[in-house]
Formats: structure tokens, sequence, C-alpha cells
């Protein structure tokens, strides 16, 4: 099956059969997917939170309406975007480029000031915090991808109080705020929506051709 | 190869290489993923555009500082978020919706008060267009993940002007902006970036487990 039969056969599972569990190496395929997934000047301005932990799902649940997948997928993924993209971020970043690639940091200074500019750009109001986020949702694509790819299921969700998230799970301090959501697992066969025909926008009113 | 070899063996292609054009099966599935892409209430806030005229890629270049992925690529997409997201734009789901599931469309009432709730949630300031973008990217993430699949080379880009790409495409009287780019086809072997290592934050300091 190619990846896009894999696109058409996934869903936005509501239902997720609460005894299986994701085999861990396929876990880590979609984690490191998402650690590769490239960003806005490689500057990765999201952290990754894998929650497997009970209790704190519960509380996680009852600040995202109980929604069931929260208690029943195999695993909840959260994005969460950086807050604070400061000097500091930057320069940790540029280090590290440097470590990676065995150069000098002063060989990336014309690299760093173009960083700068890029966030100078978008820092009036919420602009970054925003732009941090859409990072994120490219890492959500690709494990939307991955997942469909290994024949997991996923379900994108937005339907959360991210307030609530940020103090459960402790994302202020860290510089973070959750921004998207993705349990992933195996979808319980009497699931209702698996019989729901996926809608979408016929091709020539979604695609203009230039 | 895994998806996520796949994943490993991409990165973003600065040089094309312009005597070579994507088979136009392959296109397709790369352009029938974004369509297929989940969204929030499935309301497909973005279209895609494919911009193969040279005449308009030229154009493109010179309002995205001449980058030459905008003219050497097999072809350009182009995702563009919906900028008026009113009842109208909800009714059209809803209708969509009816039709592909053969039910009426006052069965779909209160889910149609949620996708109202949702966006009156969302209409402060420029919040509702950063909402449509960022489903515009979780569409960016899919495409990404197909195109390396299938081996082609593509470049994510923001780095350009989005009010003279509006103008230039006739976006703005279709209630569109574009929003992020994505040069696809195949790397020219003398492009130096295909040789830099990927730098990505190491898994411990990207990952947090609850």
């Amino acid at each position: 099956m190619s990846l896009l039969d894999k696109l058409e056969w996934r869903y936005a599972t509501k239902k997720f059969d609460s005894t299986k569990k994701i085999p861990a190496d396929q876990l880590n395929q979609v984690l490191e997917a998402i650690r590769l997934a490239p960003s806005s000047y490689g500057l990765q301005q999201f952290r990754l939170l894998v929650v497997s932990d009970h209790a704190i799902r519960e509380k996680l649940a009852a600040a995202a309406w109980n929604q069931p997948q929260l208690l029943e997928a195999s695993h909840v993924l959260v994005f969460a975007a950086e807050t604070k993209l400061d000097t500091a971020f930057v320069d940790a970043n540029i280090e590290l480029t440097a470590k990676v690639r065995n150069i000098g940091t002063e060989t990336l200074a014309g690299w760093k000031n173009m960083i700068g500019d890029g966030i100078k750009l978008r820092s009036n109001g919420d602009v970054l915090v925003h732009w941090a986020q859409k990072q994120a949702y490219i890492g959500l694509g690709i494990a939307i991808s991955v997942a469909a790819e290994l024949g997991l299921d996923s379900c994108p969700m937005e339907g959360f109080d991210p307030e609530e998230f940020d103090q459960i799970l402790g994302l202020k301090e860290k510089n973070l705020t959750a921004t998207v959501i993705l349990p992933v697992g195996y979808r319980s066969e009497d699931d209702g929506y698996i019989q729901l025909a996926k809608v979408r926008r016929p091709a020539d009113e979604f695609f203009i051709a230039y």
C-alpha cells in the first residue's frame, strides 16, 4: 500500500482500543520523525511531550472535555511551542550547528544575523508564538504520515484548554505552551467513525493551477 | 527504506535540477495527500496553488529574494490560507458533508454550532488567519513526507513577501493569503547543502516523558 493509500485509510480516531500498546520501536520511529521535522531556520521552535502516565492523562482528559482518546490511546503526544525565542535560544542553536558540522561559531555570524532579523520581523504581539506553533504543525503532519505508514491510528486534536495543559505539565517554567496533541494507538473496531466517508473538497475546489 | 529513513534522506533543497520534471502520477500523489490532510473541524481552511508557469514563477522569485528554487524546481506549491471563515464558508462545508455522507443538513445542526463556537473562540484579531495557516502547515508536513517517500526533493520556505505573492496570484479576491511554499522536484547533485549534516536537538533536549 502506498503512503497515499495509508493516508486514505487513516481517520481521526475517536475510540482507541485501550488494551493495545504501540511497540517501542514503532513509537520511536514516530518520535524520531518529529525530531527530524524541518522548521523555520532549523530552530525547532517546539518540543514534544510523550505522555503515558495514567494519572497525568486523567488530568489532561479533564482539561479536554473528557474526550476518551486522552485515556484510551496508547500514548498521547503533546506538541509544545517555545514561547521565549530570545538570544539565548538562538545562540544554543548556533552552537549546536557549529558542533554538529564541526565549524567555528564565527563562520555562522551572517546566518545568526538572518535568524535575528527573522525573529524581529515577527516580534509584534503574539506573532512569534504563532510562528513557533506553525513549525509544530509541520511536525504534526509528519507524525500523522509516519503513524499511518506504520498502520498506527492517531487523532490530531486542538480541543483542549492550553492554559490548563500548561499548568498540568509544568510548561510555563520551561517556556513552552501546549499547541496541538496527537493521541496514537490502535482504533477500536467499534468506533462508529471508521465507517464514515472522508469529507474533502473536490479537487477542482481545492487546487488552483497557474 | 522506511519512511523514517527517507525523512533522514531529505533536506531543504537549495539547488534543483531544472531539467527534471516530476511525472504526473507522482505529482498527483503529493497533491492528493495534501487534499486528504486533516484540519480543524475538517474545514480545510486552506487551498493549494500549483505553479508551473515560468513567467509567473519569475515574478514570484522576485518577491522571494530571487531564491533559485522558485525557478529551478519542477513545480512550486503555494499553501494559501482562507481569510474569510464566515457563515457561507461553514455552510459550504456542512452541505458537502451532508452530500458525501448522504444525510440531511439538519442532522448536522449540533456540529455546525460547534464549528461556529470554535470560530468565535478565535475571532479576536489575526487569530483566525493564524489558525487557518496552522492547518495549512499540517498539509505541508504531509506533503514533505509523501514527497520524501516518492524520492522527490522539496524545500519548505517562508522567505517570501506574502502581500506580493497575494497580488501576483490574485489571492485577495479569492479570500486567500499565501502562507508557506514548497518547491518540489529533484536535487541538483552539485547542491552544496546535500553534504551538510542535519542539525537537530538531541533526543534528551527535544522529548519530555511524562
